[in-house]
């Protein structure tokens, strides 16, 4: 394998044979190539994409850079879930308990937010003591024991992939489907779940900006996992608007409580509930997706997802009691200035003002404000006054209030007319 | 200016402002862009092209990033010539005492040969004592003193092309015509001469694979010339056999002095005769291309061009006497196995054959054997017998003499009925 002669091939739209791709992507773990070759690859891979079977030796190769979790152990499957990211997605952290709470290990490895998306990470860590590097061994045995854990990747785990996306994210080489599925595919597969549900947002607030992209996506995903003896099914939902009401760290910590308490904003209750019926029916549990949703609910009904929430967070060191959880010293109100519906709420715009409290990351080494965001109480097809409360802005400072609200305000669209009602989850993939 | 913009301006194909790709071309050379961001650009200015504006722009920053040579003090206009490269391709050297024996001062930085094309500096340390490295002040009072110099191209003159070239070699970026032509005109420009000719070379031999590429080349440098000030002309002329006869650096020599004593090879000294034409109509001499013509055979036939190589080749400290060049100890000839007519010597591998044998390099650091090479006594259109001697290989060692001679065989496409006439220069644009 001569790097050259593979960026060339590339280059060309010819197929790389599977040796030569994976020797490509080992050498380069392993220092043998450097940067500069990989990048001009990365370009060549954004203009001639990737095959299948290129994207199936890829996530293998990323897989085959490190370790894996062996989560054989616990004597059963084990369910993951993977969200491409988006603005208030705090899913994950509610799910978690949920499936839990019906008896259904879920374990998963996650990671931290860049620019407008949040991260699951960021946001565990605005729970006081909260540990979110756990060793493989203590990852397991919480799992084991407690049923849920989320943690931070362990070092070891496909570091091809660190460094491939540490280049593409300064090389514009993000934006590709097979460099996506396989970054992905590549962490669910060395972290070792069994069943993994994968959510795939479509909207201005993610990385896909079409259903036919995520479709796209889900289905290159869906396959990588086939062929590494995993079963995924992915949901292809939507990003327009944030997702329940609350973005920012500690404020969206709070929403999950609210919901597993079953008070949640109901398009965060909803997918956490088909959420958790997708994941129940791929678990061993051997149920239908109707008796899924009715364990999942009941789970919820009975306080038993709080309660394997309280489990959890206590299991990684965190204080459950949404009481201490971070806030900011200044609130300000954005109140509507017509009367009118809700016809958009921009979630990149949301995203982007969030960030700016301080609550995400411009650059990756950025402090997080864990007490900073926003509350989005009207959502696309609320009806609202003139005068109403549209949200509220956390903030650490009155200049960041006032400039954070301006952006705010500037996110909402009203019309006179209430918009067509559009669905949360666009389509389902299995 | 950001890198990565200017990396996703090009990736999607929108023209970039001047201001900002001037500013990442001088920040790279300034090591303020790293080497993995200029390889994703590259990549992208592959498939998606530099406009002529962008391709101006790029030039005048690679000038920009170094210093220039300053040839004011002549009082008067110098010429220079470049070629794309080709086999056999030692024109520039018969051609810059022709030029001086004419009285037009020639001064031109050259560069070394990599692959299958050899580099005329290569080509003149084959002489004994040439020195090809002049500081500044001595290349331009060897110009004025003795009418012509050619030397390596001084350290601080466009370092960026330097660098960029570097990378482009090692990340599958080179063929792009922006590039080139950028790369080729800013050392041009940089180097000082008024009136420049070229030769972009087409067939097997050359990167140019066809007249129409060729073509789009010459006019993108013609362009760049004209924008900077220059005025610049340019041959297309076939590659699709070796120049000459000689293909090895002190074989070139030989044949270089052979030329200049008027027994040279009809397809080098006809495209010498051109050149020279071309350069002198170009010149200050205020004389027309017949006029021209005529005064470059008159030089040659009287001696005038010969005794100018020779005075130039003293004056960088190199031995004119042809019996002093290197030689290699085995001489192997290829014979024809059948009577017919030379339909095809491929350039190509005559020249990677050449390679072999020691007198060409794989790897920027490899030595050169300046006495080996291969004499291709028969061109395209000869008559041969069966028997006859198609070409000589001068070996450093016998097996090295055998497998290139079964090469060289190789490289002979003979048939029964002669070729039609392929003309040597194929178009010249003004």
């Amino acid at each position: 394998m001569r790097a050259i002669d593979v960026i060339q091939k590339k280059r060309d739209g010819n197929e790389l044979e599977p040796d030569e791709l994976r020797e490509f992507v080992l050498a380069y773990s392993r220092d043998e190539v450097p940067d500069y070759q990989v990048s001009a690859f990365l370009m060549a891979v954004y203009f001639r994409g990737l095959s299948s079977a290129e994207t199936v030796v890829l996530t293998q190769a990323m897989v085959d850079s490190g370790g894996t979790i062996d989560l054989s152990s616990l004597g059963r499957s084990a369910v993951d879930k993977h969200s491409t990211g988006g603005v208030g997605d705090k899913t994950s952290i509610a799910l978690g308990p949920v499936v839990a709470a019906c008896g259904v290990p879920f374990a998963k490895m996650s990671g931290r937010g860049l620019g407008h998306t949040g991260g699951t990470l960021d946001k565990l860590e605005a729970i006081p003591g909260f540990r979110i590097a756990l060793g493989e061994d203590e990852f397991v045995s919480q799992v084991a024991g407690v049923g849920v854990a989320i943690v931070s990747q362990t070092p070891d785990l496909v570091p091809a992939d660190a460094r491939l996306y540490a280049l593409r994210d300064v090389t514009a080489t993000v934006d590709q489907n097979g460099l996506i599925a396989a970054s992905i595919m590549s962490k669910k597969i060395a972290a070792g779940a069994s069943a993994i549900l994968l959510d795939v947002k479509v909207g201005t607030g993610a990385f896909m900006r079409t259903v036919d992209d995520a479709r796209a996506l889900a289905e290159a995903m869906i396959d990588l996992g086939a062929r590494a003896g995993r079963q995924v099914k992915c949901e292809i939902t939507d990003m327009a608007q944030p997702l329940g009401r609350a973005v920012g760290n500690g404020l969206e910590i709070r929403e999950v409580v609210e919901t597993l308490q079953g008070s949640g904003p109901p398009d965060l209750v909803e997918l956490v509930m088909t959420s958790a019926k997708h994941l129940l029916a791929m678990s061993d549990l051997g149920v239908d997706e109707a008796e899924a949703e009715d364990r999942a609910r009941a789970a919820l009904a009975s306080g038993a997802a709080y309660a394997a929430y309280e489990e959890w967070v206590v299991a990684q060191g965190g204080n459950p009691d949404p009481s201490v959880l971070p806030s900011a010293p200044i609130l300000r109100e954005v109140v509507a200035d017509q009367t009118g519906y809700i016809a958009d709420l921009d979630a990149m715009a949301i995203g982007v003002a969030t960030v700016r409290l301080g609550a995400g990351r411009v650059h990756k080494q950025d402090v997080i404000d864990h007490g900073t965001g926003i509350v989005c109480h009207k959502k696309r097809g609320d009806a609202v006054d003139s005068g109403a409360v549209l949200a509220d802005v956390h903030a650490r400072t009155a200049d960041a209030a006032d400039e954070t609200a301006a952006a705010v305000r500037a996110a909402y669209r009203l019309t006179d007319d209430a918009p067509e009602p559009s669905p949360l989850v666009l389509e389902f993939l299995s």
